[in-house]
């Protein structure tokens, strides 16, 4: 039980400070540690709904900005949210299309009630604020919504930083307010949840001030931002195991936009649940695929080990899988399948020739068979990861 | 039974001049009227090949032009041909490589014993005889083979397309004597095929010598080549028509590269077999829709009365489907599923304005959705067009 009385997330065990739990959603459950697979504009690329299902995906991810700006908050309302238009039916969790107002859209401006910004794709100019980002977030109809905040560039002063994570508290309040005004504030397991955003760089004083408060105002959950955007992979592990040390213990701990294999593994170590994160994807459609080193199993539990140990990234990665291009030559008379350990049927069907064959030839189902193979990855080692933290408390 | 002592094809029952048949191939049974999806270089755009079969395909076709192009025939040897490398399970028709020769290379340059061409890919120089081509369909593994034909152009004069004609021939004896020497002259189950082609042009006394010569060297088969090439309806259908009452009846007939649905339907009531056929794969990359105008059973029976009452290709049409071009602004917020008669399942699970919402935004699925309806839009044409002529002889 947490502060607002419900119970949406519950542990069930913990292995070190990695936690196996539960989270309650108005569109079900999703076991933790948990990967979502990205669902930008309301489609996992090349897969239906129902091949992300069944992979092992409990909850994908759509983002505001681009839903925003097609189909439009009008569409979205009209049929009823994303999920049902995309053929959907679990849960969902959005951002606050914040970050991606900065880092796509092609003039931006901010003050501090919020920003202004032209689209990427037509030039048309809209504007997005807390309040804003809670009602489109309310268009979409996802399960988990985030607070609108103000995202810091990387390598920023630490002037900036302050102010980006100043601001974001302010927004973090008006956020949960209009937000309470939409959905009432009921403790109803029909209820949608809101998730506060820690800002702060890589200064641990601005994060604990941060967290602080979020934790004042009071979420459904905690999400770690501003990382991954170009600190070094020290600074991210450092400030990511902190905050995991002062969060609270009875909600959901997302880590946004990150990462590589190697640091999921050591951030669910820290003790974080949730992860996003666009490399399975950005990868398959490049022919850079993520092959499992042995058996899943051991694979993971051994980079589990090695990550409680305190050992580096590189040691971690090397555990997991081999990164392969699927377009190199070495492949072209390779007819051993794509990846004989894969939870994906295809990848264990289909040879690595034919995949650099398709490919070479610009065939599309390439980006499927190499998209199947980098999801099924990321979803079969939280599996695994899940196995790994179930040792009871 | 035929001249050549094997049963590989047989009529079970005819409506008019159309044809119900069973064509045994080496990789499996064959029934006719049967459409072939293509699968140029070894992949059907974005689908698996369970899912083609499971839409109602029992044979796929191959170019050889593209195939010796990439993977190339080294790969194919070395994987035992495109069957196994691309996990398809079933028969095979292959084409020559003639008619994309000349579409498709660089340069080509035509002597009377082959073809000369730069590759469209690479520019590098190639050369295809009647004797290569068999061995590279060999390669390939193909079930059904073609014979090396010399292709005309449209519109070309009487003299061109009489030479055209005349070297197909010479090439077509060529082509059976690389093929007996490369299969064995058996008329073993376990043998592939070799299919003649007429050609002539829109001349039927040229298409009624070509033929004629085709029958005299004998083969499993016997296409009409050299149609759909910009001639007149009008001319197509007399030529279609005028051969089909010629050609073996104990042969399959193959009409070759057409074409739109009501021509399909017309040929089949002419008593042509099997087609093939780029519209239902090219249109979908355009987001252009074959949709069934009501029930797909009482749309075919109508649409081949028709054309078994001598009705105009427009008149056919207008009883079968509905040409929709998706990215149409008018689909935006229609929430009716793609065609609520589709055999395929995400046609009847995903609405238009999502298909829609799919184009706008560059999003692969799009096309997959698009390909499964207008491919299933095909194939199940044919299932009904077989229910039309299953009636006794």
């Amino acid at each position: 039980m947490n502060e607002a009385g419900n119970s949406s997330f519950n542990v069930q065990s913990m292995h070190g400070d990695a936690r196996r739990g539960t989270l309650s959603t108005m569109h079900g459950e999703v076991q933790t540690p948990v990967f979502m697979p990205i669902a930008t504009v309301g489609a996992l690329k090349t897969l239906l709904p129902s091949e992300v299902a069944n992979l092992g995906a409990s909850i994908i991810l759509g983002n505001t900005y681009h839903l925003l700006l097609r189909p439009g908050e009008e569409a979205l309302r009209r049929t009823g949210g994303v999920r049902p238009f995309m053929g959907w039916e679990g849960p969902m969790l959005t951002d606050s299309g914040g970050y991606q107002v900065f880092s796509l859209s092609k003039l931006n401006k901010t003050d501090d009630d919020g920003v202004t910004f032209q689209s990427h794709i037509d030039g048309s100019t809209h504007r997005l604020t807390a309040e804003r980002s809670m009602e489109i977030q309310d268009a979409i109809g996802s399960s988990i919504r985030m607070q609108f905040d103000d995202v810091a560039a990387g390598n920023s002063t630490r002037e900036r930083y302050e102010e980006a994570m100043e601001r974001s508290l302010r927004w973090a309040a008006r956020s949960k307010k209009r937000f309470d005004e939409i959905v009432g504030e009921s403790t109803d397991a029909e209820r949608p949840q809101l998730f506060g955003i820690v800002q702060g760089g890589t200064h641990e004083d601005l994060r604990a001030r941060s967290l602080q408060g979020l934790i004042d105002i009071g979420f459904d959950g905690y999400a770690i931002g501003g990382l991954s955007v170009g600190e070094s992979r020290e600074d991210t592990f450092r400030i990511v195991r902190s905050l995991a040390q002062q969060m609270p213990k009875d909600r959901p701990r997302y880590f946004m936009g990150g990462g590589m294999p190697e640091e999921i593994v050591a951030y669910v170590s820290f003790g974080v649940d949730m992860f996003d994160c666009v490399l399975p994807t950005r990868n398959a459609r490049h022919g850079s695929l993520f092959v499992w080193k042995g058996n899943p199993k051991n694979a993971v539990r051994e980079a589990f080990r090695r990550a409680q140990a305190g050992e580096s990234d590189v040691r971690i990665a090397d555990a997991l899988y081999e990164k392969i291009q699927i377009t190199n030559e070495r492949f072209t008379a390779d007819d051993g399948c794509i990846d004989s350990e894969s939870s994906a049927e295809t990848s264990r069907q289909f040879s690595r020739a034919y995949l650099r064959h398709l490919f070479q030839t610009g065939e599309t189902l390439g980006l499927r068979l190499a998209t199947l193979q980098n999801l099924s990855f990321y979803l079969q080692m939280m599996q695994e990861l899940r196995e790994c933290t179930a040792n009871p408390l």
